[in-house]
């Protein structure tokens, strides 16, 4: 790609789909600038310009025009920084492909909205929630097998659209009294190795921050009134 | 592909998931068996064994392996049944795959509910499933603007996603006591240029035969009673 590249990356650091379009870009060695929004508290102009349909994070702008929707962004991304020697996320093959989205898409349906009843809502939601949010993991880590990751022995598709999660783990586990450590060793393994990666743990915050955020949302949705 | 090529859709006549792996499969003129599974009153051993996640339709079973989630199942007869000469679903252009993948999610993510509350639920429910429905239709009928189909002068990725509930429109106009055709008659008028293709007009069903069955759900769900 030529000099004239301007990659912006609107963002808003808690966000486990922000996580995705970092950990992406930095696979692919893209250097961007990085635009902070406060989503929750100033959508800013620009943001709401770019996406104006969800009015969300993250947002990839590329030479002035916006791409939004995590996977969407990551796939992207994967087609077209596709040089060779770079990484590639989903597979060649297309029932592997398939399978890759249908994962990622399983993941970004379930694993936050499950997570969310945990920390946001009370009594037999949260309930439920663990439920749910174990269960979904399990299953996560049942179709990991035995492979360093998802995407096989590279990270792919899959391993960027769950591994900004871990980030929420702690959070998870604060609000709902679990050890999801305890419960899924193989997936908190995984991660651990994802996180070995610096594409990972750049793009990854401290969970205590995020579980500092979340408390901030709690108090400002009245959960703890 | 060769002869040997074994292509089975599990469905169920009123989904509009289904629809597209219809419309998909016939663009590309794959030959295939069709199943049929009754959802909503028996889900057939073979639907559990090939969709143990989600236990829905359309499930794509090629060779023995399947593929589940609409939106996959497309994309994945759009990869695999490439040859020349072939319909293309998806646009080559990176960026113009990116907005056809946002579009797609889009309405996967808003229309079936915002419909589903028309008909399913009561009150000020209904209201504001009515107008979401009216201003997403709107927010798609703008992005059609003048060309024939989203996909350009040919339908396409988003065209596949969509038209399906074309035969569910009598449905929301019925329970919601609205005109789509008055609000977005340039929407129409491309739902009806897309059913003069045998791929799409074999693949919907009879509006009115959508309305009954909807009206044997909500019996079933209690709305009526």
């Amino acid at each position: 790609m030529g000099k004239s590249e301007e990659v912006v990356l609107l963002n808003y650091w808690p966000s486990p789909y922000g996580m995705r379009a970092m950990i992406a870009l930095a696979e692919k060695g893209v250097q961007y600038e990085y635009v902070s929004v406060d989503v929750v508290n100033n959508k800013t102009e620009l943001l709401l310009q770019m996406n104006p349909v969800h009015k969300k994070v993250p947002v990839l702008i590329h030479n002035g025009s916006p791409v939004c929707e995590s996977l969407v962004i990551v796939q992207y991304i994967d087609e077209l920084w596709a040089a060779d020697g770079k990484p590639v996320f989903l597979p060649s093959d297309p029932y592997q492909r398939a399978q890759a989205r249908f994962w990622a898409h399983y993941i970004d349906e379930q694993i936050f909205e499950f997570g969310r009843k945990i920390w946001i809502k009370t009594g037999e939601e949260v309930e439920n929630g663990k439920k749910e949010l174990v269960d979904s993991l399990k299953l996560m880590e049942s179709q990991l097998g035995d492979k360093p990751y998802f995407g096989g022995e590279e990270l792919g598709y899959v391993d960027i659209a769950l591994v900004p999660y871990y980030s929420w783990f702690y959070t998870y586990e604060q609000f709902g009294n679990i050890s999801i450590e305890a419960e899924c060793p193989k997936l908190v393994e995984w991660a651990k190795r994802c996180m070995k990666k610096e594409s990972v743990s750049k793009a990854l915050p401290d969970p205590v921050k995020v579980h500092d955020f979340v408390v901030m949302l709690r108090k400002k949705f009245g959960v703890d009134s």
